[in-house]
């Protein structure tokens, strides 16, 4: 199994600065970290990431995987993280089909990057979607999606401390396999898709969770992954509704604890058959 | 006082979707309009926004604002909004303090734009900030944020009916100017920043107050525009803490009824005194 070489750099995931609140009161506290990392592909500088510095090897593939610049794990030589600098070095394997030409080729193409509501590979990603075809033999249980956001509940994390910060999760099931947290959700998303690539994680059976909004990338992401489970915590917005049910997604809104708002793909939702009351 | 050519083109802010709950019943579901709008400035294409539509106008001014594509209000002639094309035409007057030629440089400067996490501008922002000093001769009491803070919970919003925007407002003490919601953050700001430039607003006396969390981005712009005062309902990061200390912005978090977490340039902020309990 191939994999490129690889640094581990986290960085420390809270910080506590002085607050005072409405009592006067000089309180600690704890806040979330928030980095700049400076991505070069083989020595081009491509774009500076915010990021709380999770996973930070894993974002910058992620990263590169999504925005379409490398076209598969394989096409990476090395990821090397380095803080002193706030930099992010990422070398291809150049001679891997075409490399560099193709790598121009595409970033010629690619006029600015997406964010937050700012996009772009926008236009070549929705002619992407009509392409895909998600599975359709892989069914969500409503005791499987209730058991998945309680280890969620559960689940340590950045924001039950400090907040500022969304969070992803690929689970298997109810099983979380990753959960990654990071003050944008497009890192969180881009984080998740690196270790898959990573780890040759087939997303085709997983349920992708997020605890940040529905919108058109978030839903367009998890469709490229093969994920046909998307589930937020939070709402969503008409394009993304609209996606979703293009390409025929299963997507729930506002889950948390036992509730749930199912918007598309309900054929692979099996809905617990309540025990019928006698009177 | 000069203003450009501008389309009036806002978008219907919410739909409905059909969801089913827990219980297995249909929900007809309001959800958040998002539109894709590209920006064309004088015919170059710049990017995608994704946007809810509110105030494309505004918020394209302020995107070329923000993005420091546009050197002020006077230097655009024109701005036509297009939503057959789903696009936004931006006309510059070109022979404006060099004009093309100027574009044309900047263009070149930026490789990617900002976004939820993703920036760039960021270097150059980085730099900006030095530079910037805020008015020191303003007060803020904490029965004005109280009012100001009551004012936005009874304001009408998109997020109460379908969730899935964050919104922005720019205060004069406790009175609203404007408010604006969007599906990304940015834009928000960037729209609020639009319209200051429209009505030829000054900030430097002013609250500006967010929905989203205060990462370093939302603490540049806000002293970008002057504004000495920034209060959010969430939390902060690592990095916009220490860019508001850098900068000495009075800056509060987790403002919300009663309660909030005063963090930086605590000189502007003035306690209101307890009466003296007597036993």
């Amino acid at each position: 199994m191939y994999r490129p070489k690889l640094t581990s750099a986290s960085r420390p995931l809270t910080f506590e600065v002085e607050a005072l609140n409405e009592r006067g009161e000089a309180l600690p506290t704890p806040i979330a970290g928030e980095h700049p990392l400076t991505l070069y592909l083989d020595k081009r500088e491509i774009v500076t990431l915010m990021t709380l510095g999770q996973a930070p090897e894993a974002l910058t593939i992620g990263y590169l995987r999504n925005q379409r610049l490398v076209g598969s794990i394989g096409e990476i030589a090395a990821v090397q993280v380095d803080w002193e600098t706030d930099s992010v070095a990422v070398t291809t394997r150049k001679r891997v089909k075409g490399g560099d030409r193709k790598l121009r080729a595409r970033l010629k193409k690619r006029t600015v990057t997406t964010g937050c509501g700012q996009g772009t590979v926008f236009g070549d990603l929705m002619e992407e979607i009509d392409s895909i075809r998600l599975r359709d033999d892989v069914r969500l249980s409503e005791e499987t999606l209730y058991a998945l956001l309680d280890a969620v509940r559960r689940h340590e994390t950045i924001y039950k401390s400090a907040g500022a910060v969304h969070g992803c999760a690929l689970a298997a099931g109810a099983t979380i396999l990753y959960f990654i947290e990071d003050v944008g959700r497009h890192n969180a998303v881009d984080a998740i898709a690196g270790r898959m690539w990573l780890d040759h994680v087939d997303g085709s059976d997983k349920v992708f969770y997020t605890t940040g909004r529905l919108t058109s990338e978030m839903v367009i992401k998890a469709a490229q992954m093969q994920i046909p489970f998307l589930v937020s915590r939070s709402g969503l917005t008409q394009m993304g509704h609209q996606i979703a049910s293009q390409v025929g997604i299963t997507m729930l809104g506002r889950a948390v604890n036992k509730h749930y708002l199912l918007f598309t793909g309900t054929h692979r939702f099996v809905k617990t058959v309540m025990p019928t009351m006698i009177a």
